[in-house]
């Protein structure tokens, strides 16, 4: 019952909560530094208000309100109203900018790494994140990801949903679009690679927004994979010799 | 007696011919070609003047004469024209461009894999090459080079000796000029790296253009190594426990 497609030889993910738990590492962090600094700070609200802050920070730059700024810097705009809000206190200018770096530390979700692996031996793999590189490239070297290849928002100054970043991405791999594929977490993600053509796998991560909150992780047939993590999208793709 | 210098943080690589070697993958690709299609040609000349072409191809865009057109694109010009010089004929389309994709699957020199691994464990890694971004993903797979992250002069519409490369790949990876390394075979690309505040290691391939012609090996003080190769590099920057 599938149509027609040509093989698929590159996948590009997003990473924040795709491949990383950003909340559960932000937690882990803030309450370590809340300890250290006794600070009375419910790191869960902080964590979320964080992440809640990225998208609109990043809708600045689409509609060119702000010239191209990478997550890096907006990260830090949102931490500093953060700081503010929490009534957080004495930390040093260092401290703020190791607490705005938990960015570049982000853990990998169990299965991520151990996926990649399998996946790489058949496709090729990278980034596709609004992360900028050198903070792509520290939570690779940070959690042992195998990327082929790095690709960001950055690259194209543009972020992502904009065309410009998963067409610019089939374009530096000499591919067309519908020869790479987006993994990610994310519905509207995928629903804009879609629309480039790109094909699509949706990765339901049930813990991404914490356990008491529920986000929508139906599986959607326009999507070419719906699956639980790597590991089952790398059997999928990859398993007895190449399933599909 | 060295200058105080800020640590380094990543080392980035020019590839042709300092991490492969194109000469000697483009003479056995051309021998077995050769047999198969019972073609009289000279492939050490053959691959010289491939080569001999590459420059003035880029200077073509450097100087604004041709748009951005990519390597293998310049390659594939350069490859047109020497299908009529060395009188060879009766390749089919699809041989031609496998011909040109050649320089998809150059080999390492035989060191380069075991000393990229060994300075990956303490410094960022990547390419900055002429190559565009597939062919260097290319290359990395074909020949297991374990890249934190693959820079093209693609990825900033400038060909090295241009300062956008190196200022462009320090900046892509939030270092100071000075807190990154080009590691290379060729002086001249050293030399613009180092006028852009760059530190610089020069590595003497002596086989790069074959046996018979000399180049220019002798070491330059301005230069912050001079090594024979990536595993002597590696001794010399992580060897002991963390020299320098």
């Amino acid at each position: 019952m599938r149509r027609a497609s040509p093989a698929i030889k590159a996948l590009v993910f997003d990473v924040f909560g795709t491949v990383v738990d950003w909340r559960g590492s932000i937690i882990r962090e803030g309450k370590r530094l809340g300890r250290e600094k006794k600070l009375a700070v419910n790191w869960e609200e902080f964590a979320d208000a964080w992440r809640a802050g990225y998208r609109p920070a990043m809708a600045r730059v689409r509609s060119g309100e702000l010239p191209w700024t990478r997550i890096d810097d907006l990260h830090r705009m949102i931490l500093d109203d953060l700081l503010r809000k929490f009534d957080i206190h004495g930390l040093s200018k260092d401290e703020i900018g190791d607490l705005n770096r938990v960015w570049h530390r982000l853990r990998p979700w169990p299965d991520a790494r151990r996926g990649l692996q399998r996946l790489k031996k058949r496709y090729v793999i990278g980034t596709l994140s609004n992360g900028n590189v050198e903070l792509l490239v520290n939570l690779a070297k940070n959690g042992g990801l195998p990327w082929d290849v790095v690709f960001s928002a950055e690259s194209f100054h543009h972020y992502k949903p904009d065309p410009e970043t998963y067409l610019g991405a089939a374009n530096l791999l000499g591919c067309a679009p519908d020869e790479v594929m987006l993994v990610a977490a994310h519905k509207d993600d995928l629903f804009a690679a879609r629309a480039c053509g790109l094909r699509t796998a949706f990765v339901r991560r049930a813990l991404e927004y914490g356990p008491a909150k529920r986000a929508d992780f139906k599986s959607e047939s326009a999507f070419d994979f719906n699956v639980g993590d790597f590991i089952q999208l790398a059997e999928r793709m990859c398993g007895r010799g190449g399933a599909r």
